[in-house]
């Protein structure tokens, strides 16, 4: 009985520091994501220690509510974009995903290079600067009801591209390792499959919806609807994982492939309540990773800007300029909605860290970049698209 | 990444089971959660084995989400509730809390001193035939709409002080092992905390609420009554069990609190997607519980049979002499309101294994006997509920 009061504890005390952390950031006029990160740092191990690093490992209770979080999210996000629209934006995605790729692991190679890292290591290094999280930018355009601008569909379409070539380049690093070749008919074959699951739920789904959605009313509930959606959600979310892609890949298709439907807003309005109890847990969780005690000195605090201003830097300039032919505001956006690199940066330096390729430091340096770059453009983003309201072309009228 | 991908398809599969499950029971004219026990029954380690043993321990994802299920389930049963409404029913349900624990403790451990178990472990084993599971009955009565009647009411106060008086009990038998005797004052500082938390939460909370509760509009989100409440929810449950009560007692008092606002009917269909999401945990980690294995001869058999009857009998008797004022029929849904056993039974049969009081086969006896009654009583009440529909004294009018 103990463990579970410690568990219903620690649920209560992210909750509520998520809550507390979101009104003050809203205050004082800041997207309430910010708090939510903020607070998970204040209670995490770092600072108070309300929650431990035990509780926060991968796998277990809060790490997996924290997923499911950002699962709902993107399903949520997915909602409310149509493949139609992805589609019109299609080249600009495309340049923004492949530019935003090649630039970050291009900067952030030659930096481990000049710092003393072999090549084959500073390919691993780099890899940890390429990821997008689209989690924090999407809950900012949500936030703001920013999610029917044409910048939004640009920054969603050039995510999944961008998480498709992340996981190759993860791939073909991890195999470089140790001097090893990589087989590159294998990469091509992971290539073909990602992106046929991604083609064929995608675009194979939205058709079969938009031809007809009518099977969601056969059940008996009257939350059918929502039941349906929610299995298809964990479904494909564990599928894109079987591909190697992000569990939240696969739950933003499930939510495109329900934007089709007829129970569109009512999905919308069932959401609110799901995201309002499970995506504190990501965000707080995010926040209470950094480990700012591996970060109490000068050395490490300088290599922490620098790889922070190279993260940064980078992948706006490589969003910038893929999407240029939305104007300059309107590329500003694009460039600073990929720079969050959230969990996938963690992820990658974990991994680096158990190869023996990352040490303690720059393991925590990595982190915190990752983090650094989610807590810096919800601000940002805010600012730029309040700046541009009314200044740069959106699909949709303003709601 | 793996464990990742393991815990998503658990989610996944546990959730699609049971929504088939509640779907096929529901074409049978029974109670989806009788499906949904069901189909953990058939998905866990004693059949298909697709979640085993491991995912469904304590302190798992899977069983902290089974947790925050049954906690927001109880808080919305609490939502319908109000204090006025079990006051009216106070002394029935005092009689029917007191006679459903005294009956069963007694034949209970009648039966396990005839089997052979000396006094002090009989005691312990009588124990697992106390405490009713208010979860299993509640969803029942939600599902018909059967919450505003007055053996609704009955049931649900006779709950509160059936936790109460197992806690206690517990304690004792617990104290009574090995010969050591028992801390009487002690004892009575824990039935007066347990008794001052519940008059301090629901009487005093009730209170302020009827009096004042525009703060809740306060902040600044649409949704943050709906916020504000879950936090009272996981906090007040992470507090009773502090005072050695169920969690799902405090959130069933943040329930009945919240039934007190202006926002009530906002918060009941805002509650509606996060049960429809987080109950089935609850439900199939039930039926998963079950180890079929155990049972497979004979003689554990026909125990098990004269373990349920004994349970069952025990209990229906107690809660239909406490209840007799409600007219033969609403005595005997009382009655059969507080058989489930659900998982107080299978934490206690836990603690005696822990405590080399049972041995396994008890153990598995105790068990199924507690999933057993949560799976007869559903498909009884529903039949009681249909057939007194109109025959007995109901506080309002049927929706």
């Amino acid at each position: 009985m103990h463990h579970a009061n410690e568990i219903l504890f620690s649920l209560f005390i992210v909750f509520v520091a998520a809550q507390i952390g979101a009104e003050i950031a809203q205050r004082l006029k800041m997207p309430g994501v910010v708090g939510e990160i903020a607070a998970g740092c204040v209670i995490g191990p770092s600072l108070l220690g309300w929650i431990t690093p035990e509780q926060i490992a991968s796998g277990t209770p809060l790490d997996v509510l924290s997923e499911i979080g950002v699962v709902l999210l993107l399903f949520s996000v997915g909602l409310e974009t149509r493949l139609e629209d992805l589609k019109k934006v299609g080249k600009s995605a495309l340049l923004v995903g492949v530019l935003g790729v090649l630039l970050p692991f291009a900067m952030g190679s030659f930096w481990a290079h000049s710092s003393g890292y072999p090549w084959d290591k500073s390919l691993f290094v780099a890899a940890a600067f390429v990821a997008t999280s689209a989690g924090i930018t999407a809950r900012v355009l949500q936030e703001l009801g920013a999610l029917q601008r044409v910048e939004s569909k640009v920054i969603l379409g050039a995510a999944v591209i961008d998480d498709i070539l992340a996981m190759l380049l993860l791939g073909v690093v991890v195999s470089l390792q140790g001097g090893k070749g990589f087989d590159v008919s294998h990469l091509l074959m992971v290539l073909a499959g990602a992106i046929g699951f991604i083609a064929v739920i995608g675009w194979g789904g939205s058709r079969v919806m938009r031809w007809n959605s009518t099977w969601l009313d056969k059940p008996s509930s009257v939350y059918s609807p929502l039941l349906i959606v929610l299995a298809l959600c964990l479904g494909l979310a564990y599928v894109s994982t079987l591909f190697g892609l992000a569990a939240i890949i696969g739950a933003f298709l499930a939510g495109m492939i329900a934007s089709e439907t007829r129970q569109q807003h009512t999905l919308e309005q069932q959401f609110q309540p799901l995201l309002a109890l499970l995506t504190p847990f990501f965000f707080v969780l995010t926040g209470s990773k950094i480990d700012l005690h591996q970060l109490a000195n000068t050395d490490a605090l300088i290599a922490l800007a620098v790889v922070t201003l190279i993260a940064i830097v980078s992948k706006l300039l490589g969003g910038f300029l893929g999407a240029l032919s939305l104007g300059r505001i309107g590329a500003a956006i694009v460039g600073f909605g990929m720079v969050p690199r959230g969990e996938v940066g963690v992820v990658i330096a974990s991994l680096g860290l158990a190869a023996g390729v990352f040490n303690d430091q720059m393991y925590a340096i990595i982190v915190a970049m990752s983090l650094l770059t989610a807590m810096v453009t919800p601000p940002v983003l805010a600012w730029l698209l309040r700046r541009s309201v009314g200044s740069t072309p959106t699909q949709e009228s303003e709601a």
